[in-house]
Parts: structure tokens; sequence; C-alpha cells
């Protein structure tokens, strides 16, 4: 097997989305079956003493380690649409870019990408001057970080326009349509919720760089990245069960720095 | 005249307390009377946006800027004492340093020190733990930095401890005990109203290092940084006043790190 | 002149929109020009100690006291989109109504009115669902507030379909459009810039019930509340001219709840 | 048995701590358990949609309903000791209570209690001016409403002063010192981690009127409240364990509204 047949690929998980006294998702558990995690920064989620403990953790465990920075919404999670301006959007994920990276520096690891969150990643996908301030704002921070954002969104279009290096994420859980876009949630048919066809979904996306759109045809879907979730026992059993078929079929499951 | 006699001192005011639609302190005017300034961080006051347009501004008139982190409480503006863990100010301290430090990479500068605002500063200043916590987050992500403090505090005995190099900063407005401590606010004779009084104690505190106590007598104290007001024209013009008045006495008014 | 004939109108303007540390506005002398005072309640500005000391100084004065609830957005004054559900928006408005409630009792006033703010504001003046939800929470808490909106707006049409009372705002700074609605502010004559012409248009609204378009065409408006500023000398005498001139052309100037 | 010796109390447990997308506690199992119910008002703990969800919920059980106001400090959940003002004091309980109270009113019916959470509770039992500041701001808001308090704190003492009726709240896995107060969670023994004993103090401190101190002596301790927790399954079976013996007892368990 020659390097241009090798397949590679990442594993994504949010991390770090406890906040004070209140407790969301199995770190511990997820951290040694992902190879990327997106670090909340405090605004719609986390917390100073989380983000160092969140990076500690992944530090140990040698992975990737990125900001997902959103939207000061702490109460809505981030996932609530808010009209920031262009201007503040630079600024707020500048910011957060920043207070993650401090916990980085202390755990002598180098960030490794950025992923806006929920509402931020939604929106950006779809509104090319917002996705733009994104991601100069991260070339501005560090012009080597990756953003990992949609297969074919405006963050990935904004990314190449700024000069950004880029991975395309891909979601086991979603159908997609015709032009490589999410179905949307309010559509039938937009979720897969059938565990063993999001697998084999998985395993043709990595290995044959195409998908089953909803409408039944096969299209082409460049992707370096698979976004699981780490929320309980059935996730973290279907992350493994992922991460374990992928390496029988030969992929590389690793973090995005290394093959990027 | 030798080196050895050169009488350095620096000005230093806090920066960047707006916030949101709400704005504080008149920042365009006293910048370029000052020679370090001490940028809020977003946990206290300020926002974002605020922090960068601040952080340009004293870049771009060349003065030192510091971090100003406080406690969470921007309703009580960081000057209600909290009973935060070590572990908590540390992590907090952290944060908000990286959160600041994100805007002086995109304006080219580099940081070059840290004062804790208001209730953290001063229960800091008692709290041998607590200056610790402090002196270590800030040692830990960048050991070049200068903790400002307040002469003979425990924020200066933990930077030492530390190895953190430090500043002393004096009050022009404020009566010193024997041990060249504050006089509580709560006593009589605690602030020193008189401007030229205040003036003088300026001058005498920088050229001599003494200072009259407020039982009468001239304590020694080594002091390198003046803390001065920038909230109204009435401040403003004492800030001009002190700094005119200490170049005709010879004194070199500079930033901090161009002689810590 | 008998009663058929007697022209009524109120003065409102947004208050309380201090916070912390951080003041806006100039209270205490707008509140003798006014009739009826939009109170804000913590979510896109004031804090307790700010809404206790609004509500006993507009009850001092006897005007007319209203909530002016916003999104839960501090960080942008409540002027930002934000994509609430209408189960959130009924409990934002629920809370915020009850917690401006409390000050009222201990100055043993009753509320008069809502009024909300902001981005929440224009969005419900065109989204019904949302405007409903709002005039549910406002009449689930008490049936005999009155609802102060946009004329023609969703929430001038929720209210009517709830069953609250409620009255029609005018802004005197602003261009209407042939159907009634405000001309959006991105369009050239959006704003009516020129004092004299907002001060004919204010007499014109209030005793003949017309106002010109941006087109030129005279067209009907009732209206029964003028928004007014209070945030500088030029808008409090602005405020003053309105409320003389009104007098002076026999219209009755007073607290919604008079003539509602 | 003649009502002299008809003994009551009332089992009390904080409620509605969960926020936007953080869940806390065991609510829907606990309020069946439980007589009374300490519901967060958003400051500590709890948001609107939160507060709406429990109120409806204690509501349809019939069991008391409280405010449980607390410091503005949601990253520590109300629990770090905060240096605010008397005036702010009575200003954020005052708000609390008004933004329960809405909740009450949309449920139909009436709130009953008012228990400070965690630092405010502990520190208001220490200090009789912020004790008697809350205490004025229930007494203003509702002079029927039920002070909760511990045993013999200035809590106890300010509402006795104010006038509100009050009611004396028991720790069931706390040590007691001879004069009645807690045992300092820092001293050997303060807590009372044996399920059994807990259990037998609770009935002779409901029975009997004592309580045996942590010098082995037996105190007398007036009490009406026991504390009780709903965050797990061992909390749970506790709760019922308790309800089930003080009913076998001859103990009537109801809400304080009925007995005090």
């Amino acid at each position: 097997m020659n390097g241009e047949n090798m397949k590679y690929v990442d594993l994504n998980c949010d991390l770090g989305e406890s906040f004070g006294n209140y407790k969301i998702g199995m770190d511990e558990e997820v951290i040694p079956l992902i190879t990327s995690a997106n670090v909340a920064c405090g605004y719609h989620a986390s917390d100073p003493v989380v983000m160092q403990k969140t990076v500690q953790m992944a530090a140990a465990n040698d992975i990737g380690i990125g900001a997902h920075p959103g939207f000061p919404d702490l109460m809505g999670f981030g996932r609530r649409n808010m009209n920031i301006s262009t201007k503040e959007a630079y600024a707020y994920v500048t910011y957060q870019l920043g207070a993650l990276d401090a916990f980085c520096r202390k755990s002598g690891v180098r960030m490794q990408h950025v992923k806006p969150h929920g509402a931020l990643y939604n929106m950006a996908g779809k509104d090319y001057d917002l996705a733009r301030a994104i991601c100069e704002a991260v070339y501005d921070f560090d012009k080597e970080l990756i953003l990992l954002g949609l297969t074919g969104s405006e963050l990935i279009r904004a990314s190449e326009a700024v000069g950004l290096k880029h991975a395309n994420e891909f979601f086991a859980d979603r159908a997609y349509e015709e032009d490589g876009s999410l179905v949307a949630r309010t559509k039938a048919g937009s979720m897969i919720t059938d565990e063993n066809e999001a697998l084999e979904r998985v395993v043709k996306v990595v290995k044959e760089g195409t998908v089953t759109s909803i409408t039944g045809k096969e299209i082409p879907l460049n992707i370096n990245s698979i976004c699981v979730h780490g929320d309980g026992e059935k996730a973290l059993a279907f992350v493994k069960l992922i991460g374990d078929r992928l390496r029988q079929e030969g992929v590389t499951v690793a973090a995005l720095h290394t093959f990027i």
C-alpha cells in the first residue's frame, strides 16, 4: 500500500462543557476514544477551572486540542442565533482563542484547531461575512491553526480565502442534500437514526469519498473529521465502534494536525 | 549625573473599563499622559470589542500594556470581596491573561505587566495564599511579566517567592501607616484630598524614597509606579501635572519594562 | 370643547438603564418631563439597585411605570436579534415583569404598562408568534396592564387577540412607509433629523391623526404615546419642547392609564 | 391526643437548580416526598424556563413554594461569600422574590416562604445587618411570608425584630455545638455520616426538641423544618425514610404554612 492510497480521518468531540457546579458530558471516558477535542471557552459553556482540567486531560492523552468559541449566551448554550456584527464576531473569537490558549501553554501543548460552536457554526456556515470575520480572527491569532467546518460551507470557503488550513467535518447522524449540504432538521429524514446505517455511511465517506444523498444519489464528499458525541454510555459505545471499524478498514484514525 | 542617581517612575492607569453600550473613563485622553495601562479583561469590566480597541490605542501610543484581571462580578465592578479558592484564582487569572494577550498579539505588542483589580488586588495584598496563586498563574503564563502590586504587600512577597519581576505601586491620594501599608479608608485622614500635598508626596517618594506617615513619621518607601486616574477632566489635569512636575525634577517617566 | 374632541397623548421614555458602576441616561432630569417610564428589568440593562431607585423616582413624580423587558444580552444591550423560542419569550418576560413589580409594590404603586425593549420590540413587531407569547405573559401576569407597541405591528395585533389593553407608539424621529410601518434604518430618509419637522409631525399626528409618509402621502395613524429620549441635554430640551407645544395646542399630556 | 402534644414538621428541599442546558437534581422524584420547595431564582442557579416548570410541578403536588434567593454568582453556585452591601442585599432579594412570585401567580399559588441560599444563608446567619436587610426585603414584599433560617441564627433574630413569621431549620447531617450552632465543616466530626444516626437525631429533635451536641450534651433545639436533599437515588431514599419514620412516630409532616 502506498501513501497515495492511505486514508486518514480524525474523530472530534465537543468537550469541557461543564460550568461551575454543573456537569455535562463524560469527558474522561470519551477522551481515550477520540483524536481531537473541541474545548468550550467560557462563552456558551465552561469556566476557567473546567477549561484548565479539560486541556490537562486532553494533553495527557495526546489528542489534538481545539478552541470551540461560541456566542455569549450561556443560558441558551450558544444554540440560539444571535445577530452579532462581524466586528463583534472577530473580537469574541479572538478573546476565546486567547483564553483557551493560555491553558494550552500551561500544559505545554500547542492549540491545533478551531471549530465554531452551535449557532455560530451554523450561521457562519451560511453567511460568508461572518465566516470571514471568524477566519480572520483565527488567522491573525495563529496562522498555523486549522479551521474545522462543515464540508462545502462558507466557513471552508472563507478559510481558503484567508489562507487558513481547514478540515472538512462529517456528521454521521445527518442526511445530506445533493449539493452536499445538511438536510434541515425540520425536514423528514434529516436524521440518520439507524446506528448501522450511520456506521456504514462513515466508512464509505472516509474510504470512497461519497455519501448517499437524501434523494438516493451518490455524491462526492471530501471529509477529514467525523463529529462524535460523548454525552452518554450509548454515545461512547458508538464512538468506540466507529474508531474500531475504521481501523479494521485500514483507515488511520489520527488528530488533524498529523495529516492536514 | 550618573546612572546610579537616575530616578525612574511609571504612571499607570486603569483603562478599557467600558462594556457594551456602557462607557467609563476617558481612555483616549489619558493614554498620551501615562506610561502603562492596566486593561480590564472581561470579568469585572470590559468586553472583547473594548479590549481590542483599548490595546490598539495603547499600542499606537507605545505605552506599556498590562492585564488587569478581576473577580467575575460585573455587577459589582470587581470591587466586592469574593471568597474564591486559590485554584479558582489561578484559573481565573490565567483565563483573563490569555484573553488580553490575544489582542496584544494582534496589535504586535508584548504584554508588559499584570495588576490585579479592585477587591482581588486588596484581598491578595493581605492573603499570601491568594497572592501566590495569582503570581503562579502569571509566572506559568509568561515568566517575563512584571507583577504590579502595593509596596510591601503579600502580592510583592509572593512575586518574589515565585520568581516574578515586580513593581511597587504608590497611591498619591492615600495616607500610609508607619509600616508602609495604606491607612484603611474607614479611618479619618485616609485620603489625601489636597492636590498640592498629593503632588509633593509623589515627588518626594520618587526622588527621596520616603513618605510622611499618618503619624507624621518619615518612612522609607521604595516605589516604581504611581497609580493615576483618567475618569474626568480634573483627574486628567492632575495626571498631566504629575508627569510634568516629575520631568521638571529630572525624573525619567517611563513604562515599567524600561527600568524593572 | 367637549370630551369627543379632547386629545390625549403620553410621553414615554426608557429609564433605569444604568448597571452597577455604569451610568446611562439622565433619569432624574427627564422624569419631570415625561408621563410614562419604561424601566429596564435586569436582562438587557439595569440591576436591582438601579431598578429600586428608578421606580422610587418615577413613583415620587407620579408618572406611569412600565416594564421594559429585553433579551438576556447585557453585552449587546438587548439590541441584537436572538432566536429564542416562544416558550423562552413567555418565561423571560414573566420573570422580568415579576422582578420589576416587586419594586413597584415596595413603592406602593401599580405597574401601568409593558413595552418590550430593543430587538425584542422589533422582532415581536413583525413575528406574530413571538408577539403573542409576550402578550400572553403580560396578560397572565396582570390582565390590567397596557401593552405599548408600534402602531400596526404584530404586538398590537397580538394584544388585541389576547385581550390586553394596548397603546400605539409614535416615533418623532422616524419616517413612515405608506402602510404605517417604519422606514427601515438602512433606507435613505429613514430618520427625521430636523427638529422642527419632527415637532410638527408630532403635533399633526396627535391632533389630526395623520403623518406624511416618506412617499409624500398623508396617511392615517392612530397613536397614544410618543417615544422620547433622555440621554443628553439636547434630548432633554426636545422632550420639554414637545410637552410644552402639545399643551399649547390644547392636548392633554398624561400617563397612559388615564386615557387608555 | 390533644393539640398541645401534636408534633409538626416540614421537609424542605432545594429545587429548580437546573440552568439552560444544564441539569441538576431529581426534582420530579423528590417533590412527592417533601412538603416545601426552595426554588432558585436565577441568581446562583436556574433560569425563567426552569422556574416556571419547577413552580408548576410544586403547585401540582400541592407543596409549599418558597423563594431561594442567592448571590449573583452563577459560576460559584452562590456558595462563595460575597461582600455585598445591605442595600444591595435588600434589592437583590426583592428582585428574586418578585421574579419567582410571577411564576407563582401564573400557577395560581401563593408563595409560602423564603430561604436564603448557600453563602447568603451562612453569612446572614452570622451577620445581623445582612440578615436584617434580607428580612426587611421579605417583609416589604409580603408580610405573610415565612422566613426559613437556621435555629438560633441572626436570620431568625432579624425576622423576629422585623415582624416576620419564621421557621427553624434542622440539618440531619450536621453536628451541633452546645450553643445550638452548627459545628464548622472544617472541624472533625462536623458531619453526621451514619444514616441511622442521622435518622434518630431527626426523630428526637422533632419529638423531644433536643439534640446531642458534639460534646455529648443534650441541648434543646426548637425546629420546624428538616433540610433534605434530592440530588441522587441515595438522597431520595433517605428523604422517603425520614418521612415514613416521622409519620410512624405520629408526627404530622406538612408544609410550613399549615402550622407556622
